[in-house]
């Protein structure tokens, strides 16, 4: 299952409200999370990335808790993940993703993720 | 080896003339490509992605380019690539991508990639 | 009118400390969004399009909500904006912006945009 | 029918070795550009300043085109959506496709566009 | 010394657990900041300004901070900056920078930096 | 003078087709570009910066090329601009940058820059 569509807050208002676009929304996470060579998690990872690359705060930091809960992604993969966004998009985009990661892993719940 | 360094234009000029900043590319590639978990091809399907997401023609030319004959990346893995950056970053840069793409598959040398 | 200006809290400083950039912002914003043959409705919902393709949080909620204010502009139609949104930016800036309007909508003032 | 998503030289290639992909870029386009109240036109509009904001020249050229070509949208349209991406993005994304757009009005097949 | 590196919160870890990380985040600060013919608050007025155009508000702030408190950058100087930023990345990027910078001034500490 | 306004190809149409547009563009340019405490110079600086960390190349292009030409700025200058480049904005966007000026210092015009 690749359920990260609901972990958004407006998702399930979508959901009720504006039905083509959920099915939509599911659909497209179904089959770009669907490669034909590359696993789940990898696909995962490279999300993780190009999140960290692009976008807000709370999107690297959702993407980041479903991969750990989800798919047990560790620490250590996620820091190469950011090795590679330190290159191609800069530091400061790096030290927010970091800084997400590292207040994310004080939940004792992540705690096997380290 | 990761020399994709080398593969700029203006890289040999940063050589010759500021070597101090042609240092700190290497430097940079050595580091950020040496992840502790995950292995180089996986790091440079993620450089793939972000490029993808956020740069011009040029860079991801070269990052595909460097990845299927350096490591003999294969088309299917680069469209697993696209898949997430058509979920995360929209079409028109996923389209972009895949035009690409399939420009470079035309090089006969790339033969094995598809 | 078109007052977004005021909206923004570093604005009334500007207006005060350099009432030329204050000048070329009122300026920027009347002729931007005097169209010829578009209305200013139709050039605001492009305004909250290309912020939430691009901006952090908070000028999409102030754009969304000086439309939804100002112009009576509806959920159903910030939605086929953010449907663009989806197609043309990806998914993660698509839910960033549902959720800010969402959130947006339980302000009991806005309940006639629904 | 919005049918964009063939304008593109990667998509015959996705449609042949993808079909996945294919269909969901289909479905996207399908349901993005179907909106409730929003005419397509207007969509099309909001896609175009989506696109002078964030993306390459081939991308503008081509929705500035399609929507051209399909939709006879004018250049005056045109200009009030790019009157928003200099307010919105700056003076290099407007200067950008404001190019782009002029050359190609010198096509003429275009003439009554203008 | 060009010490921002330690500004961010997640910057101790990293020094921690990845020393490699570490190591290169500061050879990559040193040498970008060491220009042969800008001087290092030139450059910094510069980092301010890609910030500003392209970064969430922690990494704005951030740069405001340690330019004021090292290196003694006046407001009118980053109001400079802001200028530029109003010309080439459009009025969102410049209306949340102006709102960030009246906010940090509100520091008595920085009342100098008036 | 800060004549950039004139090196783009769409702006005489748009300064016959849409006067109000054109006077805007001049007056943005005029303010931003007067700063109260930078000089001219620095600000040309910093819009270069702004463009290599997101634009495309024509902007990047003809920002150096107006630097260089009408105020003298020197390839040691952009270099170290371009250094900011690649700290706060990844490699790919500092490669594609030196390579754009070293393609422009091969024009002998520019040789009083080197």
């Amino acid at each position: 299952m690749k359920e990260e569509v609901f972990f958004s807050k407006g998702m399930p208002h979508i959901k009720k409200d504006y039905p083509d676009l959920y099915e939509i929304s599911v659909h497209l996470n179904d089959t770009c999370y669907t490669g034909k060579v590359l696993d789940y998690k990898t696909q995962k990872l490279i999300a993780i990335a190009v999140n960290a690359a692009a976008s807000d705060d709370r999107a690297i930091r959702k993407q980041m808790l479903s991969g750990m809960k989800e798919l047990g992604i560790k620490r250590d993969e996620i820091i190469d993940v950011l090795r590679v966004v330190l290159l191609t998009a800069g530091k400061p985009k790096f030290t927010k993703a970091v800084a997400i990661l590292y207040k994310l892993l004080e939940d004792p719940d992540l705690a096997s993720c380290i």
